[in-house]
């Protein structure tokens, strides 16, 4: 019970990490002593320490038998810092716990054997589950070198994005809307389709208490993004890539002096190939992308078999309407059986509203 | 909490009541003295005993001194049997506990004040909330005179009643399934429009354990209805209403030698007045009907304000398609601010699927 009293400390320390660290993980640490609470520290920020050399070296006192709590296995390898076990035991810590094991296949482990190897006792696997959890964008960045993708939309209770005559707003409540822009916060990138910007002309950051915003991302193959639509015109204030196919270079130099950032697909096809993106998008750095799409940006996402998780907001309304838009157009799947198959949805009720969030099982299509 | 227990297992024996009692309302009775309980009895159908009378009835011991549990306000009137304030005053019971008053505000608390006068300890309101709930149907029919209407559904995650090709089985789940089946035998009526019966060909009977079938009420304005469907094939042994504003005597004789109850509306419009017709329906001693419409009903039934609740069942799954259908077509809404606004919805999960229950509040189209 202490364990995970101590162990909560720490995740939530982590927390305070959210929108700072990527593609880093989210990072924790308690140090305890006879029940007193030694040292804390986080990870910060990409670059900056990591969470046990905070609260080693924010320590007021010796820590000779002391115990640390840490969300996840500390690393053992000489990085962009020495590596934390080497300050475990010079620090005379005794008594590591440890809530997930490193998720680099090739290094899981060997922090544990280190630290035990120096007299240490090492516990693995508290609150195991809320650890993998909470780490879930930076597992998937080391295992699969590519971004986590969340497909996000949010609906009316008969399946609606918008009216017939394409207005939406609202379709949820201020707590739901809130929590959008905290996800904003947290994962590195969003990404809309070239239909988005025109017909809303959105800005696409980050609304909320110390804001992180989000980088652009936009699909837009012909180049038809407006020189003054918002994004365009906000784009030295916040990272945007313009994903196209078009040649246009006039229109190409033109955007760029605004700041944009323009990534030209070259594959053969008219449409992008969202596949090939998210590796490219992977290799710059960008550990998740948050896609608030068009139902069929949505409908492209899916069938690319790209999209990792759906977060799905469903508002207490009813619009009705044979023309009113649905979350996930295209073509669509022409037997249930074929049907995307979705995890058992974890439910948050956001005030009037309810949020779904399911992981993505592998497509059918393939 | 030992009035709640008492209560509790009340509601429990009215339950076995759902399906054969519709209009009247589910009772349950449970007699205690001295923590120890001495009978117990339901309302069993439809122009039987009360549930009071009952309990008391099959009391192998007198009641001298007892406490009676019933989860409505005993009725105080000569109605098909003699009232139930009589049956307890001469039965020796000291104390009635209750749970809802009875709906019927020209009556409500005259039951209670019977029993006060006659030297009877009343206590109300104990899970009043749970009494209500448990007579719905009985409490709205008894006071609007119209059946309680219950519009159901079962969608994608992305808000899809099928795929493109029309295909839906299934969208849910075996558990979701037979809530829908034991829904059928709580409700007395089920609806669904001719495009339903064109292209399924239900039967819309009961498929449950000790199942009741309900009534099948076609909104068939054309009478395009196939006598080779099974729904007019099965006429005879499930009661069957085709609603129409057809005028071909020649198929609604055939229809009737069936089995089929022909009702004919002479309303101006195309379109059958649904409106009227509900009322037409609680007439007929009907209290209750679940639609499930195609998109087309779906909307209409909501345009026209009929609906009292939505009960929206959602399987894990995603069909996308921008020509799949979505649950309530029609022409919709053209602005959020206009949408059918319902009730926080309240959410069962039932195995890998989600049902979501709500109120619809005034609709704003008025």
């Amino acid at each position: 019970m202490l364990d995970e009293y101590y162990m909560n400390m720490a995740i939530d320390l982590a927390k305070k990490g959210i929108g700072k660290v990527n593609p880093n993980p989210l990072v924790g640490a308690v140090i305890v002593r006879d029940s007193e609470i030694l040292s804390c520290g986080y990870h910060k920020g990409f670059g900056e320490y990591h969470a046990e050399r905070e609260a080693i070296n924010s320590a007021k006192v010796s820590l000779e038998g002391a115990t640390i709590y840490v969300n996840l296995e500390p690393c053992c390898h000489h990085g962009k810092t020495p590596p934390c076990t080497d300050v475990i035991i010079e620090s005379g810590i005794k008594k590591v716990v440890i809530g997930s094991l490193d998720p680099n296949l090739l290094v899981a482990g060997k922090g544990v054997k280190l630290l035990e190897n120096a007299g240490i006792e090492v516990v693995c696997g508290v609150l195991e589950d809320e650890c993998n959890k909470l780490n879930q964008v930076f597992f998937n960045y080391i295992n699969k070198e590519k971004p986590y993708i969340i497909l996000k939309y949010a609906m009316t209770m008969d399946g609606k994005i918008a009216c017939y005559s394409g207005k939406s707003q609202w379709i949820t409540g201020k707590i739901a809307r809130n929590k959008v822009h905290e996800d904003r916060k947290k994962y590195m990138a969003i990404m809309v389709g070239i239909g988005t910007v025109l017909s809303d002309d959105p800005t696409l950051n980050c609304r909320c208490e110390d804001p992180v915003h989000p980088i652009r991302i936009i699909c837009d193959s012909n180049l038809r993004i407006p020189i003054k639509s918002n994004i365009v015109k906000t784009s030295n204030d916040y990272k945007t890539i313009i994903v196209t196919k078009s040649k246009d270079v006039k229109k190409i130099k033109e955007l760029e002096e605004y700041g944009c950032q323009i990534l030209q697909q070259t594959n053969d096809g008219d449409s992008i190939n969202l596949k090939s993106l998210i590796v490219e998008l992977g290799k710059m750095g960008i550990d998740s992308i948050v896609i608030e799409g068009g139902s069929g940006l949505n409908w492209s996402a899916l069938n690319s078999n790209i999209v990792d998780k759906v977060q799905i907001y469903i508002g207490n309304k009813i619009f009705g309407g044979l023309n009113a838009k649905s979350p996930v157009g295209g073509s669509g799947i022409e037997n249930p059986n074929k049907a995307f198959n979705l995890s058992r949805p974890e439910i948050t009720i956001l005030g009037d509203d309810i949020l779904l969030e399911s992981e993505v099982f592998g497509c059918l299509q393939e």
